[in-house]
Parts: C-alpha cells; sequence; structure tokens
C-alpha cells in the first residue's frame, strides 16, 4: 500500500460561508484521522491549497469526497506522486493562519505575489508549503 | 498552460449497465474533443484505466466528472505531472479493444496476470498503455 | 562570440495588414542575411512564433527590433541560451507554410490543439519547431 | 503563468543624464511594484546589468518598455529561463550601491576586472548579482 | 564472502505465546552470535520485522531457519542486497522496545499510521529501522 | 502490490533423485500458474539457480516452500527487488536444458567455468539468466 | 606519457607569403612524424584552426614552435586536455582543402558564418573539425 | 569468488630467448586452463602487454607466477578490478600475433605510435586490447 | 607519472617468526622511503591488509618485492587504481597496532567479525583502511 | 569574452640567474596588471608551475611571452579550460614562498614528494595550486 502525496488548488463556491471554513477543517481532520491521511491547508478566504498525504486508496477516497463537495470548485492537481515518508505527519490537518500567507512569501514562489495556487508549478507549491510548516501553532 | 498526463483506475458500480460504456466512450470524446484532451480507455466489463492528457486544468475539469460519474468508483489516480509532448493525440478516448487486453500482456506488468489496473504502479500503468496503442483500430 | 538561440511568440497588432508578412520575411531575410542570424518562423494569422539563433550580440539587435515592430505586440520569450551549433543554418528566416500548422501537430504540444505558441513551455517550443523543419520548401 | 529570470547587459546613450538613474529607478520600482516584477540593478555610470523576476508575460513585457527607453542602448540578454522561487523579492528594484563594484569583485567574474556585463557569460553574471545581494542597503 | 543486508516482515502463528519473544530472541542472538550476523528486531505483539545484516550465505541460513520457525508465518522480503558497511553491527539481536513503535513514527512511513511492516516499501523499511536505532537500550 | 524479481542459488540433498526434477517442475508450473508466478530454472543435476517474478506475497510464498522443500539445500539469495516489467513471463517455470549450461557460457559469468550459481554477484546472475533465455524451447 | 589534444586559433602575419603555407604544411608533416604527433589544420588563406593529438610532452613541444614561428600571431588556444583516443591518426597533418570551409559549414558554428576560429567556443571547434575529417582527400 | 579483471605491462629479460615465447604461451595455456583463467597477450619482442581475467585469487596467484618469471621484469598494473562479465573467455591466453601490433593502431592508442604499454593508461589499455580480439585467429 | 593505490591481502608463511614483523616494516620503511611510497600497514599475527600508495612504477616494483617476500604468501589484489592525492602521505608505512583491530571494527566490514581482508570487497577495505588512520600512534 | 585557467610547467634554462625570478615576477606583476591577469606561481629553484586566469586572449598572449622567455624552457601545460569565477584573483603574481613547498605537501600530489610539476595530472595540480593559496603572504 503505497504511501503518495497530492496537491491541489481550489475556489470557494457562491454557496460558501465564512463560518464552513472550520466546519470543513472539523471533518477533515475526523476523515484524515480515520483514513490515517495527514496533511496542510492554506485558505486566503477565496482559494484553497491542501496537501494530502497518506495510503494511495485513502488519499484518492477523500479527494474524491473533497472534488463532490460544494463548497468549493475548479479543483486542480498541483503534484501527485509516491513518497517515501510523509512531510505532515504531526497534522491530521494543519491550517496555516492566514495571516501567515504573505505578500513577501508569495512573491518567492508566485508572479502575482498573491496567494494564487493556480499559477504555481508542482516543485512551487511544494516549497511553499514546506516553507508554511514553521507557521501553524502547536497545539 | 501547461500540459498534464494522469492515468486513474476505477471499478464499475452496481449501477453498470453493459450497454454504457459506449454511451460514456460517445460523451467523453465528445467532451474532450470541446476540451482538447485526448487519451486511451482499456475495460474489461470491470475495471477501467484510463489516461488524460492535455491543459492542467482541462484535465482536471474532465477528472472530476468523472469523479462524480455513478457508473463506476473508487476511482485511484496512479500517476499525474507535467509533459512536454502528448502520447496519445491521435485519439478522443482510444478504446482499446478488450480482447487486447491479454494474460499475456496482463502479466507483464501485474502481479496477478489479471486486467487489474489498482495493482499497478505507475511507472507499469505508462508502460502497460503505451503497448496498448498498437492495439486500437484506426478508423 | 558565444552562438544562442531564442524563441518568442508575439501577436498581430491592429494594424497589421495581411501583405505585411511578406514584407516583414523579406526584410527579416535581408537583415538576418546581414547578422548572419538564422532561424524559423510560424504564423497562423494571428500569432508568430520564431526562432533566431547567431551571435549573442547579433540576436538580441534583432531582438529589440521585432520588438520596436508594431505590426505585432505582446511578445514574450520562450527560451533563450548558449547552443554549440545551429539548428535553422539552411534559412535566414524558413516560413513554416501556414497549412503545415495542423491540429494533430499542435495538439501533440500545446493544451488547446490550436496553434498557441503563448501556452508552450520553452520545452514544447523547441520540439515543435523542429518537427517543422520538414514542412519548409526548400528553394 | 511561469515565473521566470531574465538577465540582460545595457549601455547608457548619448541622451542619458546623471540625473536619469534616480528617475528610471523610480519608474521601474513602481511599474515592477504593479507588475510584481522583483530584481536587482547595478549601474556604473557606463552600462547597466539588471535582473528580473516575476511571471513570464510581465518579465516581458517590462523587457520591452526597458527595450524602448532611449537612455540606454544595446540590450544584450545574458541570462532567461524559469525558475521556481525568486532571488530578489525583497527589492522591487535593489541598486547596488556603485561603490559595491569593486575592481576585486569584478576580477573575480570578468576578464577585464572592470564592470562589463557584455562580458559574461551567463552562470557568471547569476552568480556576480548573488555577491551583490549583500551590498545592497534595507531600508 | 559477501556483505549482504535482508529485511523482511512477519505474522506470528496462532501457536505463538507472548513468552516466546524472550526465547525467541535469545536463541537468535546465540545463531546470530555464532554467525556473525548482526541485526534488529520491531516487534508489536502481532507483526515483526526484521533486519539481518552479515555474509551472504549466513544471513540466508538464518532466513531459513526464521522461516522453518513455525510460531511465525507469512514472512516477505521488504529489501536484500549487497552492503559495504552494516548498519547495527552494535547488536546480535537489537530488539525496539514495543512502546517505540508509536503512533507518529508508524505514521511517518506507512499508510495507516499502524505498525504495519507488510505496507512498507523497501526504501521506508530502511528509513524506519535506522531511525529506531536511537530507542534500543543500550546494556 | 508489487512486482518483484528473486533469484537464488540451492544444491540438491542426499535424499533427491534424479526423477525428482520433473516432479518438481510439475509442481513449480501449477503451484506458480495458480498464483501468478513467472520465472526460469537452471539444473545442472547438483545446483540449481532459479528466478522467480510476481507479486511481493506469492513470491516471498513460494520461495518459503521451495526452502522447505528437503530435496535441496543451502539456499543463497543472489539478488532480490521490485521491477516495473517481468522478464520471464513466458513462462510457468522455464527449464533451461542441461546442455545449455555450457563451459563457455558459464565462463563468461563465473571463476570456475562451471555452473556455480554460488559463486555469481547478482548482477552476473541476471545476465546469464538472460542470456538463457533463447536456449528454453517453445512449446 | 599522457595523450593530450590541443586546438588553437592564429592568424597570418604580415610577413606570411601564399607559398609559405605548402612549407608550413610539409615541415609540419615532418616534425609530427618525428614527434608521433598527428592533426588536422584548417586555413582559409588569413585564419589557422589547428589539432594537435600526440604525447603530452610532444604536442606542448610543437606548440611552442608553433608561437615561434613569425609567419602567424595571436595564438589563441581553443580546447586542451587528456584523451584515451586519437581522432585524426591518420594524419601527421591533414589540410582540409580551404573549398570545404564552406559558407554552409561555418554558419553552423560560428556567429559570422565566416571561418572564425577566435569566435568559437572549444566545444564548437572540437565539433566543427569532426564534421571536417571526411573533406580531406585519402592519398 | 568475485570475477576479475587485470592487465599489467612488463618487458624482456636478458635471458629471454626468442623460443621461449612459445614456451610461456604453452605454459600459460595450461596454467590458465587448470584455473579457469582466461586472457589476451601481446608481445612485440620486447614488450609483453597481458590481460588477465577470472576468479580474484585464481589470478592473483597467477600474477604472482608471472612476476616470479625470470624471463621478463619491470612488471607494472595498468588497471584491476572486479567485472561481471569476461571479454575474453574464447581463450585461454590468446596471442596477438605481432604484425597486428601496427603502427596505425598503437598510434591511436599511445603518444610515441610504438606497442608502449608501459605508456597507456589504464582507460586506453582496455580499449586497445578490445580492438585487438578481431586480430587472433580462430584455431 | 600517475600516483596510483594498491591495497592487498597477504597470509603469514611457516617460516614466519613472530620477530619478523618489525624487520619486515624496518625494510618496508626504507625501501618506502626510498621511492616515495606511503601507506599503511594491518596485521594480526596471521594475515596482512597493506595499502600502498605513489608512483605506479614504484608502487608495482615494490609490490613485486613483496610476493617475492617468502614470509608471506597467498597475497591478492583488493584493489588498484588511480588517484589524484594520496590518503596516506604522513606514514612511509603506518602499522595499525594489532589491539585496534577490534571485533566491532572487524564487524562493521567483514561477514565473519574477524580480521579477514580476503573476505572483503575493495570498497571495504578502502573504507576499513581509512577508519584505521586515527588508531596509529604519532611519534 | 571566455574566462579561462591555464596551468603550465616548466624548467629554468642555463641562461638563469638566481636574481631573474624577482625581475621575471615584477615584469610578470605589471603584465598581468596591464591585461587583469591573475595567478600564483611555484618555483623551487630549478622549475616553475604557474597558474593564469583571465580572459582567453590575454592569457593566451601572456603564454606566447612566457614561452618567448628563455630563462626557462619546456614549458608544458597541465590543464587549460573555460572558468565561471577566478580563484586567484587577489594576487597579481602570487608567488609561493619556497619553504612553503614541503616534502609533505609535495608527497600528497606527486609520485616523488618532490615538487615535480611535469609528474602531475591537470587534477593534482589544480589541488595543489589551491592547497597552496594560504601559504602566500597578504601584503
Amino acid at each position: 500500500m503505497d504511501l503518495v502525496q497530492l496537491i491541489y488548488a481550489s475556489t470557494v463556491s457562491e454557496q460558501f460561508k465564512e463560518s464552513d471554513l472550520s466546519v470543513i477543517l472539523g471533518s477533515a481532520k475526523q476523515r484524515n484521522n480515520a483514513e490515517s491521511v495527514t496533511g496542510i491547508l492554506c485558505f486566503n478566504g477565496k482559494n484553497f491549497m491542501q496537501c494530502l498525504e497518506g495510503g494511495r486508496r485513502q488519499v484518492n477516497t477523500i479527494y474524491a469526497n473533497i472534488l463532490a463537495d460544494e463548497r468549493h470548485q475548479d479543483a486542480e492537481l498541483l503534484t501527485y506522486g509516491p513518497i517515501d515518508k510523509r512531510s505532515y505527519s504531526q497534522w491530521e490537518m494543519g491550517l496555516v493562519p492566514q495571516e501567515a500567507l504573505t505578500h513577501s512569501l508569495n512573491l518567492l514562489y508566485t508572479a502575482s505575489g498573491q496567494f494564487a495556487p493556480y499559477e504555481m508549478s508542482g516543485a512551487s507549491a511544494e516549497q511553499y508549503l514546506r516553507a508554511m510548516r514553521t507557521a501553524i501553532p502547536l497545539l
């Protein structure tokens, strides 16, 4: 049962309400916990960039659920492939605080200087998320 | 707009009827034609293994539609990533004839000798599909 | 004096007239001949994709002239770098016939299946132009 | 939208006045800020060597403007290509103080020991500019 | 006489009794000492993951004995090959304390987050055992 | 379910009778057929060198059975690892005719010029068996 | 005694007379024959590009003599280094006929399209001379 | 028992008589046959260059005998190391006819154009001997 | 005159007396000093493992003398080849104290855990000797 | 204008007087300063080993002058090729004090343990000179 890592970008849909984020995060943590999937999530109020890592079947099951969730749309895979070791095993789903998505960090990896996950190559997305790990508060 | 290639495996659901294949293939060709996505499909009456290649956004849109299609389930990405050149540009969606999925060819790339896409590594899946290209009848 | 290769994409401006192509090509050949620059040009009535190769100074001088030409706009470098040997030395500026820019060839290297040079990565652009060499009529 | 890096050399024209530098720098910063382009500029009173990094379209638009600016001439690309991460994201356009262009630093990367950007290979230019980063005063 | 390293996974059989572990370990140490085989053993009450290193003949003789031992079953090689230098030469057979097989460490290298050696690729198994070295108490 | 390849050497035991070979081969073919394992076997009346390829679990189950078979002894793994594609998929267990194990072929890969599988490195064993493929009669 | 290869460019001096070429070539052949040095010479009436290969000491002795010859000047090494095998062992000093130095061949490797050895990188010079081998008449 | 290859150079001593060559060769063949060592020998009346390949112990035993043979002296190893497959398995000790050691072949790999094995690097010696294989008459 | 490194194993002969070691070492130092050969020697009362480094001719001359020395036998080359820089230039012939040849160090690089140089691959022997450097007392 | 590095060895001629060294060094510094060439010089009273680095034309001009200087002879190139960055830019021509050419340093890189530049491979010469940099007194 191969370990894989998947990073995707998506956009909130019209029916997304601000309060949905904590609901999404809560159920993501529950679901990930059940499936031993780990990861990290960036959200700026409009776009998501999320990394999922775990068993190939589990990560795909969760990605299918994510695609079916009507609160966001236009999901686009940035990178996907086998790994020997996880990068985000501390978090069922670590939420990067929105204030950590600073202009100066975005500028390092994107053309616009915005939090703009669709713009990113797979390689830039991986580096961006790794740089975000230190921004997640420890519980 | 990066070119990408995506290969996935899936399984027919209970509500799949034999006549659905040509319907699925027909609408896939239409949809792919509209989005300039090309690819190749293997099906043995139970499992699908499909390759999609085209623009990153388009391939992802189509993959989301595929995941939403209730005629199959348990979709699992085998490999995904950027390419410089397509491998299946001749086909809107080339159907590999079921009789081409022979035991001797399956044995080359799988443990069971069956058409068993979930068993395959990404590298084996790529090689398997390339070997299948000559089996598709030219129109 | 290093040999370099440069590939760019651009778009006709409003003031471009159909008859301008042969004028552009004629003066390009004259200018390239004077500077020992060689290359290849694709044009579909709307977009240009052109490769220039020669001395670093000469290629840059000509590229500056091209940028100043008001008959096209939005020039964008696809790739640039040193080479040991030219690829298009037979042509002062070889024009790929528009009918050679077929859907099936475009589909191999672009997401849209159109002649869409802005979409192309540097690597795809290099491969596309190499594939075009055989389409240029010998004089 | 790919991130790219572009380094070029150029020479002041006859109509360049000493006071132009701060004008050029001011408008470069404004323009770069608007386009989220970042970079670094060396100038010794006669030659410029400048690095631009950002989105492929934006960097090319700005380079076209630079080529059209009559205060300098003979622009020549030293290196150009895709990057995963910027190197000069702290500066809209960081000006290297002229006194930092020392003989001993120039000697490391050029044949003449002068500030002589046209002499440099792409690889030397990249290393030269990286070495210059520490010379730019923080605001 | 080539040095080799072998890592395998196995499962206790029905006839395995809790007290067997120390018996197994004791005789393993004796046997390994006699054959100058060294290694490391993880056991969670149900599954074993063991690394053996030493001469090619000796490691194979011991592995054959292990396969013949009815207290466990379903042995599966994870990785095997020549080495220039041993990794576990301090231990005739180092037992990793069961409490060191934590969820957080398992999660780093497996899909399930359990101690699940059959799930592991050879590369993950090697890294997992290396990470375990510090958990073995020195005598 | 990963595909693996395993090559081992062994020696007949005292209780081996000449007529055992066809019995062994017959049951190997049956067992391999049931487990979709394929391979090739060399035997000179005294030593065996055998390659097994198939699913990781199946190959290991069969190897455990082989180790338990008292008609041979001193089994020693020469090489083992994951593969993307089988090399011997035509044969449930292809028997290399003893007369094909010629001195001149043995000399290419061994120090003694005998059929001496224990002497071989993993790399030599793989090349030796590949060279033997053409010697197996087609049925 | 290491084998080396040396390629240099030079220019005729004012005192060079057309009849000197055959004199130079004749004495080069004699000297090379005595030192077992081999090579190839291109000359267009103004510039020389010559390759010498042989023992490190011998090639250096001959190069020193060449530098002392007042019939040419401005010698510049294009490339120099150890080789395992000579490339021009058929010729004591093979003269490439001047008519073989065609514009189309020069254009492949130089910025000017002229026979311009000083312009060439070491890599281009090596490729240019290799391409010239077929142009030398066999005796 | 690793396969190795050893190439050395040596020189006839004063007590060497012309008739010794066939004696040396005869006993070398006998000895090599007994030890399953194979190889190739070049001799020009003054210098030997010989390749021995076989088991590590056997090749070293024979090399020790060679060093003790007073008919030649100044033996010098050119290259030595493990191999997966022999290069000269057809010959107990293939003698390259002296007339095959031509000036033109020597010139390809030596500075002097002579048969001069002491001059050769290990890499040149290996290539030289491989080129000599076709010169040995088949019996 | 190429620098080479040679490592060999050997065994004391029947006529070896304990007092011979310091004699051997003394004459080795004298001889090495005269030939500018350096190295390191391990001896456990029964086997030698020695590294010689220096000019190709000198190292070979000394190795020939070593082979002719009747106080030891069965010399076997472990590794031999060109080097850019010596590893043991501090010692004319550094003697590793016998008590430094510990079981735990031997176990790292050999199958038997003994000081067993014949068992070692060339790569293991190089690493073993490097690890021994710190054990030699400085004078 | 490519940066290159050149290292050569030479020998004093009969007419060399001890006082010539400072004359040579003084004019070398002047000449190098004028041509922006930098480097390092070792001299033991008999042999020179010198590194020159700078523009390709300038380094070659100076090397030609050196060859014409009758105070030394037998100049032999050890290595030559393009560089991105100089290694000796602090010195117009840094003189390594003769007492820094110690036996122990020479032994590291040469067969004789002498200062013997002709013996050195290009790779050893580069490492030797780099090791010498710290021996040059700062002014």
